[in-house]
C-alpha cells in the first residue's frame, strides 16, 4: 500500500509540474517583446495646410505656436492623414490616421501624438488606438496602443516611429511599426 | 503492479486534461466579445456654448474651425457633459463626461473624442477613461476604454456611439453603449 | 482495486484543488489594488509662460480661455515638464512630462491631462502614457496608466495626484503616487 501512494504522489507531482510550467509558459508568451502576436508596418503621410493647398492637405493647425522658443511650442495640428503600405504618397491608402499631434518643447522638435487608424476594407476591418511621445534623436521612438475595436478588438502594443522624410514646412512622412502583443 | 500504473496514468491525464480546459475556459471568458463582464447604457448631452446660451452650455470650442472644409476641420471642442439613464435632457444625470473632441475630417463630420466618464452617486464612485474615432457612416462606431479607477479598478472595454439627436449648432445626443471586459 | 482507485481518486482531487488554487491566486496577484508591482512617487511643477518669464516657462497656453465661467474653461496648455523625486524645483530632474491639459469645468478649476512621463537615465529608460481627469475637491484623484514602452513595456496602472503647491498665476506644483499593476 506504502508503495502505491508513493507511485501516486510521484505522479502527481510530477503533474503538478507540469500543468504550472504550461500556465507559466501560456502567461509568459503573451508579452514576449520579441514576439508580437500580430506587426505590420505602414507609412503614414502629413500634408499640412497652408492656407491655398486645399486639394492635397490632410492635416491643418487647430491653434498656431505659442512664442516659447523657436521649435511650435503649443502649435496643435488636427489631421485626417493617408496610411500606405510603401513609402509613397500616393500609393493606395490601406488605412486612415484620424487624431492629432502638438509640438511641446523648447529646444527641438518633440511632438505629442493621440490618434485612431481605422481600417477598412475586405482585409481588415477596425480601428487601433494610439497615444504617446514622438521624441527626437530618441531610440527607438515608441508609443503606446492603448486599444483597440472590430478585427484589433481589445488590442494593446507598440508603435515605433522612424522619421522618413520631412519636405518643407508642409509635408513629412514617419514610418509605424505596429507591433500587437495582445490578440483575441 | 502495471495495472496500477496504468490506472494512475489515465486518472492523471484525464486530470490534466481537464485542468487545461479550465484554465483556457477561463482566458476565453474574459475576452469574449459577446460576454463583457459589465455592460450599461448611457446618454450623452452637449450643449455648445454659443455666447448666450451660458446657463445651459455643457461645452465650448477652444479653437474655432479651420478653413480646410466645410466640416468644422480643426475644430476642438472641451466639454463638462451630463451623461443620464434615459435620452430626457433633464433626467438626473448618473455621470458627468468631461474631455474632449475636435472634427478631423474636410468631407464630412468625424470627431475624434478623448474623455473621463466620472461617477460619484451611492451606485458607482470612480472613472472610466475612453479615447478613439466617432466616424460618421460607419457601423460600429466603436470607440476604447482605455483604463479606469475606483469601482472601475483597470477597467478596459469598448464603448459604441449611436448618433440620436442632433438640434441646430449648439444640441447633439449620443448613446453610449459601455462593454467592458476587464473587471477586477 | 477499489481501494486503489479510492486513493487515486483522493490524490487527483486535492492536486486540482491545489493547482486550481495556485491558478486563481496567480491571477489575483496581478490585479490586487493594494500590490502594485511598482510604485513611485515622483513631483510634477508646471511653470506657465506669461509672456516674460521664457528661460524659466515650461508649459504654455496654446488656446485661452473661452467665456464660459471663470476657471479657465476651454483653456488647453502644453507642457514639457520636469518632474523630481523631492519636492524641490531645482532638484535634478528624474523625469519630463510631455503632454497637455485643459480646464474644463463651469463652476471650478476640473482639467484633464493626457501625457507621457519620459524616464532616460541609468536607472530607468522608457516611457509611461497616462491620461484622465484631475478632479477638484474628489478624492482619490486617480488617473490611468494606459501604457507604456522600454523599461515600463506594455505597463498598466493608476497615477494619484495631490495638489501640493499653488503659486499665483503661473506655478503649481503635484504629487503623483505611479502604482503600475502589470509589469512584464
Amino acid at each position: 500500500m506504502a508503495r502505491i501512494l508513493y507511485d501516486d504522489l510521484v505522479f502527481i507531482f510530477i503533474s503538478l509540474l507540469v500543468l504550472h510550467s504550461i500556465c507559466v509558459i501560456a502567461h509568459s508568451r503573451e508579452i514576449n517583446e520579441k514576439k508580437p502576436c500580430k506587426r505590420f508596418v505602414l507609412h503614414y503621410h502629413d500634408i499640412l495646410f497652408n492656407g491655398t493647398n486645399f486639394a492635397n492637405a490632410t492635416s491643418a493647425a487647430s491653434m498656431n505656436k505659442t512664442n516659447l522658443g523657436n521649435f511650435n511650442f503649443g502649435k496643435i495640428v488636427v489631421f485626417d492623414d493617408p496610411m500606405t503600405k510603401d513609402s509613397h504618397l500616393l500609393s493606395p491608402p490601406v488605412a486612415r490616421a484620424q487624431g492629432f499631434y502638438f509640438y511641446d518643447t523648447k529646444t527641438k522638435g518633440n511632438a505629442w501624438f493621440a490618434y485612431t487608424l481605422i481600417f477598412n476594407s475586405t482585409e481588415d476591418k477596425g480601428t487601433i488606438n494610439i497615444m504617446g511621445a514622438d521624441l527626437i534623436g530618441q531610440e527607438p521612438i515608441d508609443l503606446s496602443v492603448v486599444g483597440g475595436t472590430g478585427d484589433f478588438f481589445m488590442t494593446r502594443g507598440i508603435v515605433t516611429f522612424r522619421a522618413e522624410a520631412i519636405e518643407g514646412f508642409d509635408y513629412f512622412r514617419l514610418e509605424m511599426d505596429i507591433k500587437l502583443y495582445e490578440c483575441y
